[in-house]
């Protein structure tokens, strides 16, 4: 199922790419105003193969949450309890990601991927607007990545497939967009290993404060990370035996998200540094699937920035953001679909009777 | 009229925004996690004077259009005609700022302050959601300001005057925040004048490219900019004698909105280099106006940031954009409205039964 997954997935639609640039030219604004609104409108159409592509709406946001094995290690002073209890909050439409995906207009589906406790009782469901559930749990929380591989590749495999299949279920449904969100305290800690494992880059340049750790946890953080990279020596020509070795449940269900996404012709809306770890792992297993990939924001954890240049994407917003659950995605979302609107809504200069210069 | 509204614009409310910090501190993330969301959020419950304060729904658009007699100087490619011409298309529906209004939903109206050609013939406005044309054209287009005041003080109060009664006319009708437009073949020029006069810049820091004009024109550009700050020597401490001596029609009507807007206590959405020169002026009539601005983002013309810094106010997007007519600030529109629903929708660690750190 992965690897046809994988199989599907196609480089962009040059075509397509030069009649969204052609289009750009003749449209009522001078040449290259809109900036970096024109280049994703480009790329847009090349993934859909289409121009114009079609508006990014709706949008569907999925939350995986996990727990960690490394929690125990102390790289975050949040109880472990917290995942479970922030589910709740979702569920109850009570978080950030609640508010924001309210005013984009996108459901929001909560999937338990890895949560090690008990998940609070669902709200009544009967009232409109609240989001779904979606129990997956491949196990409850990841090894500590510390003392032994977070998962089994069979683990690792089935958390991918988790995500492939909430991805369908979501593009199946009429979401245009897949927006990224994820819950799982101390996730920042497998993020940053992802990121040095797939970028070669150093854990100081991938690890940061998560939540907001003081000084000491956060040095502690880091040997946490560079410990682990020196157990397993992951080799990122093996993206699932990486993600196995130091990744978390969430993680490897958005790479499956991500896979899916691409091997229909849709984007994806990157959220923080646990989406871009993801994408890392995404696009080693399938080098195209960048072509899907829009970068929302830039993280406040620094692994992001590595990861999204290892990945060529410069992200839309800088807001200085880092609380994750989707968050920053959403933000972003009016700039993608507004960037998709200029080709389907604007007049060009022959139409409106413009002289140009 | 404009002394009675300098006057009654009242610096931010302190127990506001220490409510709004405070409740920060409680809503279920980690603290500062929402980066400039946060402190946005703050500044606006310092100007409304609440906590929270109201959402920024509906917005309205105002887009000031005039002409420029420095268009005799070659300043850019484009014939004057085009100012008139892009009136029709934003009557139609046609152009980008459209196209991002009603993404937003927000409506539009269009300004004639100074447009030098004829404009044409407004379209059937019983179709619904199109914009509303205003006239109140104070003269057509500004004079030479190589060779003379482009306005005489008079004419300059008249635009601002025009612009305070577009912002209430707006906000009596229902708006929460006004996002500023323009439109003006030529008005860069002006722009770089204004911010160079308020700010102490060199013009050859406050001059742009505008629609992107070739380098032998942007040589010219500074040039001319330079000669027309060294010919009238404007006074900041003056600034209806800097908007009368360098500015423009439209510049003179955003600043006029800005003090309307700021003496009501409702945010303005700065949108490019135009809005960012009138904002300058707003500030020296009235140095409390600052609470009411939010720099939509950095648009590419270099004066912008030049006058954000001596404004210092950080832009909420960086993509690159130099088209004007409101469309930066209508992306980020979305971005204000999620800072405040934050305050209004998410739950508190205690009402939502998450543990802290």
């Amino acid at each position: 199922m992965l690897e046809s997954t994988i199989a599907a997935i196609e480089p962009p639609d040059e075509s397509a790419m030069a009649a969204a640039r052609e289009l750009q030219g003749r449209l009522t604004k001078p040449a290259g105003s809109l900036g970096a609104l024109e280049e994703l409108s480009v790329r847009l159409a090349g993934l859909a193969g289409a121009c114009p592509p079609p508006l990014p709406e709706p949008a569907a946001v999925a939350i995986f949450a996990g727990d960690h094995g490394v929690h125990a290690q102390r790289v975050t002073p949040w109880p472990q309890e917290v995942t479970a209890q922030m589910i709740g909050n979702f569920l109850a439409g009570g978080a950030v990601v609640n508010a924001f995906a309210r005013q984009a207009g996108a459901p929001v589906t909560v999937v338990d991927v890895g949560v090690a406790t008990p998940l609070p009782d669902a709200p009544d469901t009967a009232a409109g607007g609240l989001p779904r559930l979606v129990v997956a749990n491949v196990r409850r929380g990841t090894r500590d990545l510390t003392v032994t591989a977070a998962l089994t590749r069979d683990e690792a495999r089935a958390a991918v497939q988790a995500g492939t299949r909430v991805a369908d279920e979501l593009l199946d449904a009429g979401a245009r967009i897949l927006v990224t969100g994820d819950m799982g305290i101390g996730n920042t800690t497998p993020a940053a290993a992802l990121i040095a494992a797939f970028t070669g880059a150093d854990p100081a340049e991938t690890t940061g404060r998560g939540t907001g750790v003081d000084d000491p946890t956060y040095a502690h953080k880091v040997d946490v990370v560079r410990a682990a990279l020196r157990r397993h020596d992951p080799d990122p020509a093996d993206p699932l035996g990486v993600l196995a070795a130091v990744g978390g449940l969430e993680h490897a269900a958005l790479t499956g998200l991500i896979l899916a996404a691409a091997a229909r012709r849709r984007p994806v809306l990157l959220d923080g540094v646990i989406a871009v770890s993801a994408a890392l792992a995404a696009v080693a297993l399938a080098p195209a699937a960048v072509g899907a990939l829009v970068a929302g924001h830039r993280s406040a954890e620094p692994g992001a920035t590595v990861g999204l240049r290892h990945l060529g994407l410069d992200p839309l917003l800088d807001l200085g953001l880092r609380l994750g659950e989707g968050t920053g995605a959403l933000l972003a979302l009016p700039v993608v679909t507004g960037a998709v609107r200029v080709l389907h809504e604007v007049a060009t200069f022959d139409s409106a009777g413009v002289a140009e210069k």
